[in-house]
């Protein structure tokens, strides 16, 4: 992405929190504007801003590449910075609430502990992650109350919230409620807690914020939120084989979805194509943390050839993602598909 | 409040029920929707409800006690359970965070073990008070999106959400941040915990819901807003006097503010009228759990006569309010009003 781009995005970021911190909603003291400053500084500008960006990028497109006007330029990256906001208040939320179910010891993200491991944040974090959550839609309200498209919008963020924490809901229920029972995972799970807990908020929800935006109806476009929610589902299957599969030096981290106990495509897939016995050996070994154990379910993987089974998913995700995509009557709107396809296809981290 | 009104009410919880496990935004699993069911059977309906009908008694006297059609009853007992919502949302979120920052080993509530205490439970207590929230927009979505007043319905909730969010930032980083620091309170702080954290939501928002559906503009009843307010934190100086000195049996819990050391009026009083030789002896007792500290403050309380100031406290707030009330222009609203003060003058639990 252009960084001219990336330096605009980090002025509407600064422009947003200084909203924020003015909020007329509250009367702020030092100590608690100091805190939510800390704290949005400490969360929300570090990432990637890949998706929040996307919005941006989707926008452009969608307006077959016009120069945009000034406003549209803040608008759409507000919007973007909304899409990151929602990121990280789920984030902070379920991290939290994951890794105290796993109980987890040491939990980081970029390189740094999360925010609610540093020393007195503790559990503050929970009210901070509903913080974020507010200030989506007071971005919202400030910045788009007078547009047509406002109650969209608001109801998008609203649906999209509700979907991921259904996805939350289901993943909870599967992987951590009660003793670990590998008969619950399936691939129709799989797909249903992906498709929930992640497709729709991070693909989905920023083309729809740039159709809004463009003055598009969602309700004709139902379409386009099936291609980007198989994009999802096909963009978290691969996270779960690159988990496994991928050098850490590529990757940026180490894969512990094995010990985690996760429902992963790789453990579902594993699952169809084992015989009794490797069935024996992933129960006997999936959800621990000692080296021995994670070993052995990674030579059972090799075993499966659960390597090509990912190339074949892969070829014949993009292959049916591509013609989807191909058969949409808007070009601009299959511009914006295949830029997100691009993206991912093959990624290796 | 009456019977049939309850019964009525608890009728359209069983609606809204239906609803949320037929919701056509997520593919509920069994076991999701068991979860859910049991989850919203636990924690919704148990309580006194008195908020919630609220809304259905204030939108009455709004229209002059004319007899209501069968939607105004049903709309006005869904915003009634949606205030419902708001409560339980902050009750497992807020529960959850306080008493991981306190370590507080047995929370309960109704007589029963807290939601996120029962066996595994645990954390997915947290994503299941995301999921209470997110109800509150579904239920709005389902059933006023076509009323004029749908938006301004939606940016109340999220309004008063973001500022409960913030009353509870201001509280927890007043009381649980790093040491405890008797020095950070003040009736001033007090006041905003205590406006923020609990009288928009449990005051303003059942009136303002009510106004709405009436087709009023809440731009115009700023005055209104006020009232509540000064009404909330009226309330909130009541509960912490009773948390210390009613009767367990009368009060139906056994008060714990002095131990968590609370931001609590008659902490705050106290410091306001001590001797230094007495704020030492807070400073050294407040906010400890044996015995022996609680009872040299609460032997404090009494020899500085937190009692009477109370007393004096609770009049003069009584004649405040009745005189703002008999000065608005509406007698409706008048009404309205009155009957929250009467609900909590002199109230014993």
């Amino acid at each position: 992405m252009a960084d001219d781009l990336k330096s605009t995005f980090l002025d509407v970021y600064s422009i947003l929190k200084t909203d924020l911190l003015q909020d007329p909603a509250f009367e702020f003291t030092n100590e608690s504007s100091q805190w939510l400053e800390q704290m949005l500084d400490y969360n929300v500008p570090g990432g990637k801003l890949n998706r929040g960006i996307s919005v941006v990028d989707s926008y452009k497109m969608l307006k077959q590449n016009q120069k945009l006007t000034q406003e549209e330029i803040f608008l759409s990256c507000a919007l973007g910075w909304c899409i990151e906001w929602v990121f990280l208040f789920y984030l902070l939320t379920l991290f939290i609430s994951l890794s105290l179910s796993l109980c987890l010891c040491s939990v980081t993200r970029r390189g740094q502990p999360c925010w609610f491991r540093k020393p007195q944040v503790g559990m503050i974090a929970i009210n901070d992650g509903l913080l974020l959550r507010n200030h989506i839609h007071r971005i919202l309200k400030k910045h788009f109350r007078g547009k047509r498209y406002y109650v969209d919008l608001v109801d998008l963020f609203n649906e999209v919230e509700f979907q991921t924490t259904c996805g939350q809901m289901l993943d909870l229920i599967t992987t951590f409620d009660g003793e670990k029972d590998l008969s619950k995972y399936s691939l129709e799970i799989h797909r249903r807690i992906v498709q929930y807990k992640t497709a729709y908020y991070s693909f989905y929800l920023p083309v729809a914020c740039a159709l809004l935006m463009a003055g598009e109806n969602l309700e004709i476009h139902s379409d386009v939120k099936n291609v980007l929610v198989d994009m999802g589902i096909y963009f978290q299957v691969q996270d779960d084989y690159l988990d496994c599969f991928a050098e850490p030096e590529t990757l940026g981290k180490i894969g512990t979805y094995i010990e985690d106990f996760k429902c992963s495509w790789l453990v579902v897939k594993a699952l169809e194509r084992c015989s009794e016995e490797q069935t024996k050996i992933l129960y006997e070994n999936y959800g621990k943390s000692e080296p021995s154990n994670i070993a052995k379910v990674k030579a059972l993987y090799k075993e499966l050839d659960l390597e090509s089974a990912f190339m074949k998913y892969e070829k014949e995700s993009y292959e049916k993602l591509t013609k989807l995509i191909e058969a949409h009557q808007s070009k601009e709107i299959q511009l914006v598909l295949k830029s997100f396809l691009a993206k991912i296809y093959k990624r290796q981290k």
